[in-house]
This record gives structure tokens, C-alpha cells and sequence, in this order.
């Protein structure tokens, strides 16, 4: 049997976090099971009772947690996609998923307000949406992340091997 | 890579669920992976925010469900274990999750008062614990169980072994 693992992958809204799950679901899909933690299917499943502030979001982090726990036990590879922007809330992850990588995807800021692909940005920067990340909320960057990828140096493709390669090096494949 | 399912275990508080569902663990931990839906854990971390109204149970309920289609659909083997009172619930379930078998744990009222191992019937019936399902709130039996077992006539090792035949015969084996 597999030993399962979550690629916890952590950063700013349009950091690229989406893209490089769907790497990652497309590089294991034919020889693994994997999941990806992200989106709507997620809030819908697990948060529908849940919005957007601070205590909301610790919240449906905590079930996300939960979730992705249950199934790297059982063999499958989690790819969580989550802005998860507090430093307490991801080592706690850390603490409750037993093999568990965490993965900044980093991007600055002016790049991510520039991509904006659902604007979000727009919305947040003319005070429609509040207490978004990076904009009038922080975003606490990993001090020790297992991993950095870059979005704005290197392409989707890059980013998913050096995953791949560090997963490799944490004896997670 | 395996095909995971579900075997949902419905029945009164007291009829065998977590009984039969352990001994289902016990069968299958050393060759397949498989998760209990059951007790504690479960309520700790999809359901810390909810009690058990109504209204709780059944957010609780859709929340193990989306848990345990992920698992079935990444090769799991869940087995959950939840008295799950309400058809709706179950039907819900059975089109949520692609493999699912429901079977239903029975046992008469008045043996499950009998037994009674964590003393919730005898404060129900004292009037101590509210909307008791089988005292004071209603369970609705499966009218298209996929197996019925009778706890009060069978050993629990017969149980599990006619849920192993029943899961082999739906092609879930």
C-alpha cells in the first residue's frame, strides 16, 4: 500500500497555487491517487455555513486539515491550494498531517494585483471586498517553508518538479 | 490502484454500529486502506461549531459525507457509522457518493435501551437529552437497505462477515 502525503501549498490569491495543483493532479493521475484541496467544491462540501472573515477562514482551514489528514493516512497524495495566510494556522497543519510538505508559492504582490484572474483585487482595492490578504489583511510569510517556487521566475512546469524533486528528497515518494 | 466504496452503517444509538464497524477495520487494515467515520474524532474535526439538533445533524452528516466521497473516490474503503435517522440523509448520501452500500444495523428499542453502554437512553427517557432519535425523535427505517443486519441475533463477526459477501456481490470486492 502507498504512503499518502499533502503538498500544503501556501501564498498570496493569484500566486499561482491553482496552476501548479492542477500540475501536480495531471503529473500523478494516471500511477497515484491524489486529491486537490481547492475551490469551490471544498467551501460547498465542508464551509457552506461559512464566509469570509478572519474566524471563518481559521474555520474552514481547520476541516480542510481534518479532510486532508484522513486521506494522506489512507494512501493519497492531498494537494492543498489554500492562501492559509496565518504562520499559527499552517503549523498546525503541519502538526496534524503527519507527512506533510509546505510549499510558498511566492509571488510579489504587484504581480498578483497585475494577474488578478477573477478580480479580486480590483474589488479589494476599491473596498468592496474586506480583510483581504495582502491588501488590508497580512499575509505572514513561511519562515520555513520546505520549499519556495517562485510564479514570476519560473514556469508552472518548474515550479511542479521541483515539488516533485523535494517530495522525492522528504522520502514522500 | 483499488477502487474504494462506502459501507454506511445506519441504525438506533446502541444497535452495533461501531461494534461492526471495528471488526470491518480489523478485517481489511493489513491490505487495504480504510477509514471509520465514527465518534469523537469525527464530530472534533469536521464539527466542533455544531450540537445535535436537527438542524446540526444533518449539516454534520453532509459534511462526512463530502469526507467520505473523497475517500471512496481515492481507493478508501470508509465505513461510516452514524445512527443517520432520516431517509433524506441517506438517499443524499447514496447519490453523493458513487460506491456506497446501506446497511442497515437493527436491533428492537427496547434492546438498544438494554444495552445502553454510554447511558444516553436512560437521560433521554429522564428527559435529560432532547430529540433522542427512537425516544423522542423519529428513525426512519431503510425501506431498500442493501443488507439488514439484526444485531440481537447474530454475532458481530457475523455481521461483518455478511457486509464482506454483500460488498463482494455489489462488485465492491
Amino acid at each position: 500500500m502507498n504512503n499518502g502525503f499533502c503538498i500544503w501549498l501556501t501564498g498570496l490569491s493569484a500566486s499561482g497555487k491553482t496552476t501548479i495543483a492542477q500540475g501536480l493532479l495531471r503529473h500523478f493521475e494516471n500511477n497515484r491517487h491524489i486529491e486537490a484541496m481547492d475551490g469551490d467544491e471544498i467551501r460547498k462540501g465542508l464551509s457552506r455555513d461559512l464566509g469570509f472573515s478572519k474566524e471563518d477562514r481559521n474555520e474552514h482551514n481547520h476541516r480542510v486539515i481534518f479532510c486532508s489528514k484522513l486521506l494522506a493516512r489512507n494512501g493519497v497524495i492531498v494537494v492543498v491550494a489554500l492562501i492559509s495566510p496565518y504562520r499559527e494556522t499552517r503549523a498546525y497543519a503541519k502538526e496534524a498531517i503527519s507527512n506533510m510538505m509546505e510549499v510558498f508559492v511566492k509571488a510579489p504582490i504587484d504581480v498578483c494585483i497585475e494577474r488578478d484572474p477573477k478580480g479580486l483585487y480590483k474589488r479589494a482595492l476599491a473596498g468592496e471586498i474586506k480583510q483581504f490578504t495582502g491588501i488590508d489583511d497580512p499575509y505572514e510569510e513561511p519562515l520555513n517553508a520546505d520549499l519556495i517556487v517562485e510564479t514570476h521566475k519560473e514556469t508552472p512546469e518548474e515550479s511542479v518538479n521541483k515539488i516533485i524533486e523535494r517530495a522525492k528528497a522528504m522520502g514522500f515518494l
